[in-house]
């Protein structure tokens, strides 16, 4: 796959570092409207965070590392205490944005480690803020280089004809250019796999119908759009040969936490002797939690639930809802976990150079 | 359980005889709107039930049977030839609405024989349409009094502060009075239990949401809303006691259709070790099916998953949508499906003396 394939669309994160400004495709005007906005402010990147106006667990390591790099660049300090302040202030308010997707910490700690290093070099001012927007660009190269070459590695699982089920958005719209468990996809579509996509709608806010059939439609993929409940009757059906899913956050022994309702595809999945392949930078490895149990799991509004998409409340006005926006899928149930590095089997060790 | 509580709603299937007329409540309109229709045609009737104005398996099988006696009673016939091709005629566009839900063939076999059994008795037309009517009726009536004995079987499986989940509507608004899968509820409730029910949403046509959240919140019942992918984390988080759901056609090996997603939280409760339960009357039992297998699953318009309850289409235009309506739950996936008979448990021998 070439680092720039026309099939899809302009990068959905990317930025203007001459205006200090992070330029996002708007995900919450998919698929009617294809809108790109700049962010030139932390505020109003974190309204898109929350907003979920840019999201994916990559795309969110993009984002934010990028979004307090040029922030600050195009900010008047007196010394670099001041900046070292402003920083730590952004910092806070990028983390508490969303707390399950472990790139978006992954990747402010990586900036605020080049921040670190060059106040250590003695770097002044100027050169102290083009090291940060350098490290944020480089972590942005990285995650494309990372998407060809798990593409590449996720491949190796896919045979032709192949009848696959994706699960929420993991595809270019949550990453910087590919996708991560639409990479595989979008590289044997090109080499003539002749691959037919089922996307799950992923409720409430629908990445699956909303997003992921936008772009599989966009690059000529074949797909289906099918409810969440719909899975173990395809699948009964005879209907999918594998499921691929990326991932918010993957804990060491290799429970994986993403959209929710994975770990209810993964259940079926294993149930129907159909192999779940998880897909996810390296990037997303938590090597804080030993397992699924340490993970927080965001709990959102109830609107989305009962009226976000809607002409009017589905629901009773004032009843009760739960909304966790991500669940946690046992590591047994995962066939395999792909990252840049290769493919992993369970047990998961990614440190191990054999696999 | 009197046979009329006041917590519930009037019937949402009842009739006027003297102007030859379903009365049904309106459930495209829930929950905003209470609105009571009156259909005295068999192209209302039939219009009512594809359109899902009234739904749920055994509801299906007292208005399909109220529908045919009563048009047909207001009819002018020149001979009792005339009446049975008249009738034949409306039970074909009858049977052709729903082709899952075995109610409503049942339904309408027992008016059929009562029409054959009055004309072999030599009755007269009116006394022919008054058969039918009172057939009609006795199928309502028996309806009512399976409610109240599944009620308490059902209940048999509950304890105290159980918090249940229950899957798509089957309670007062799918039945004549109290409900299939929600009548234990309801007389735990009355018996101060202290229950709490998890309702699943239910895509595409959210009857959880829109129907069950809503009669559970009018019958004053503790009651919370979860999107149908949220199932698996409720379960991991140790939240769900038990799932009772409803059915829509049972096999004679125990395997049953029910709305779509069903066979999704039987597996999920197999792999969290929750029992399940299935509640629905011996008339859901087709004896014609030796199972899962033998059940037709309805296909429905993608525009129910796109567009139907959206501002705009969740979707991008034309893309490739599946709507199967139904699923079949295996029947070891079930711990015990309760009947008015009583409480049946794997493998299943629903003519056994002993269950």
């Amino acid at each position: 796959m070439d680092s720039k394939s026309s099939f899809i669309l302009k990068d959905c994160v990317d930025y203007d570092r001459s205006k200090g400004s992070v330029i996002i495709l708007d995900q919450t005007k998919l698929p009617s409207q294809e809108l790109y906005i700049e962010l030139s402010s932390i505020d109003q990147i974190v309204e898109a965070i929350v907003k979920l106006r840019v999201r994916g667990a990559p795309a969110l390591g993009v984002v934010a590392s990028l979004g307090i790099s040029l922030v600050i660049s195009k900010k008047d300090f007196s010394n670099v205490e001041q900046l070292i302040v402003c920083f730590n202030d952004y910092y806070q308010k990028l983390i508490e944005s969303r707390p399950t997707a472990v790139n978006l910490k992954n990747g402010l700690d990586r900036v605020k480690e080049a921040l670190n290093s060059s106040v250590e070099r003695g770097l002044d001012l100027n050169g102290i803020k083009c090291e940060l927007i350098n490290e944020a660009i480089q972590i942005k190269n990285e995650d494309i280089e990372a998407n060809i070459k798990m593409a590449e590695h996720g491949l190796s699982l896919i045979k032709h004809n192949y009848r696959i089920l994706t699960y929420c958005n993991a595809g270019h719209l949550a990453v910087s250019r590919f996708g991560t468990a639409l990479s595989p996809i979008y590289l044997g579509h090109k080499k003539g796999y002749n691959i037919h996509v089922f996307s799950c709608e992923t409720r409430p806010l629908l990445q699956g119908s909303r997003l992921t059939m936008y772009e599989l439609n966009r690059a000529g993929v074949s797909c289906s759009l099918i409810c969440d409940n719909m899975v173990s009757y395809m699948m009964q059906s005879g209907e999918i040969d594998c499921v691929i899913v990326g991932c918010d956050r993957v804990a060491k022994n290799g429970d994986v936490a993403n959209k929710i309702g994975t770990s209810m595809v993964a259940i079926l999945a294993k149930y129907y002797n159909i192999p779940f392949y998880v897909i996810g930078p390296s990037s997303t490895l938590d090597h804080f939690a030993d397992c699924g149990k340490d993970i927080i799991v965001e709990q959102r509004a109830k609107e989305e639930v009962t009226d976000l998409f809607f002409k009017e409340s589905v629901a009773p006005k004032g009843v009760d809802v739960k909304n966790p926006a991500f669940d946690i899928t046992s590591a047994e149930l995962i066939t395999a976990i792909i990252t840049e590095n290769g493919v992993y089997k369970y047990p998961y060790n990614f440190m191990s150079k054999d696999k």
